[in-house]
């Protein structure tokens, strides 16, 4: 075996340990404590397992799904978790992000590394169909979490309806038309129960 | 779209959230606190990417794998988390597993629900080259986190090291020969570290 191979293999799956540690916006269904990436990641890729039937494409690549799923958060246990409606210099957070990429991803074989780097940015530029679905989970999963919820995050942060509307049709349409038009009832609903501000 | 299909998958994704909150016996890797299912398996669909070279069996499906690794720990929502080096009857365990698979899987469409339940007792099994790679990946996690931990765990439970080696024979040699070489290079350190009783 090679044993320096294994090695960088041994030191990434340790680093990412971390991620554990980093906290979301976003808290549990039950409201007791904020979700950390770990259990998102995890929660995101078994929703892309349930909710694979309602994507806009089919014969996607699951497998490059729920590897992207797997890998898209990792970065934050360098740059942080960034609010969806906090304010933020998108370009500062997308350099921090791609550094953090280069650094955690880095750590594995240098065969190896490319082809998570590739993963995720692929995740992040959202052109390609596995890409726009995984995008439509990731921003589906922290809705159902406010619904839950009642909006405690949302209000915590005052976020009014026409902010979440624009961005999950900015990020879940091209993915899910079907969960799309699935949120936008949900978050109708959250308003009139008073969740969520018109 | 179907509503009531809808429905039932949401129900299913809604009440996994409560994976977040069912502690394992192992710690974090920097000792912090105790580590949960839906981090751990995570954690663990993520070692199978980077470490599947290192499978007996090649040609395995990858995605089958990630699969089980993402659903073999909801059984303990209700089953609670059974510590590999505890007093327990297997058989009661076994019989609140299945329980909780029909419970918990049987909340998803009457389509879905089987193979996931058809998935969770492939992975129990453990008599495919897919299930016995996820199995051996299942084992090698907590020993790195109880590597890194300098043995807590293990020192906490009065684990000897005749017992892990046993375990992790059983659970990894079939899945990969190489990481269960790899796992008992490490454990011969953590005897003579002082981490884990001879």
């Amino acid at each position: 075996m090679d044993t320096d191979r294994l090695n960088k293999q041994l030191a990434f799956i340790t680093e990412v340990d971390k991620a554990k540690h980093i906290l979301r916006n976003t808290i549990l269904m039950d409201a007791s404590r904020q979700e950390n990436d770990a259990e998102h990641m995890w929660h995101m890729a078994l929703g892309i397992l349930v909710f694979a039937e309602y994507a806009n494409k089919k014969e996607l690549d699951l497998l490059k799904i729920l590897k992207m799923a797997l890998i898209h958060d990792i970065v934050e246990i360098d740059a942080g978790d960034t609010y969806a409606y906090g304010k933020f210099d998108s370009e500062v957070v997308a350099d921090c992000e791609q550094k953090a990429a280069r650094r955690i991803f880095g750590l594995l074989p240098e065969d190896q590394a490319p082809e998570f780097i590739a993963l995720w940015n692929e995740f992040e530029q959202a052109e390609t169909k596995e890409a726009r679905f995984a995008k439509a989970l990731d921003t589906f999963m922290p809705v159902l979490h406010n619904y839950h919820t009642r909006g405690k995050q949302w209000q915590k942060n005052n976020v009014t309806s026409d902010r979440v509307l624009a961005r999950c049709s900015a990020r879940m349409a091209q993915g899910s038309e079907k969960l799309w038009e699935y949120v936008q009832e949900l978050l109708d609903d959250a308003v009139k129960k008073g969740y969520l501000k018109p």
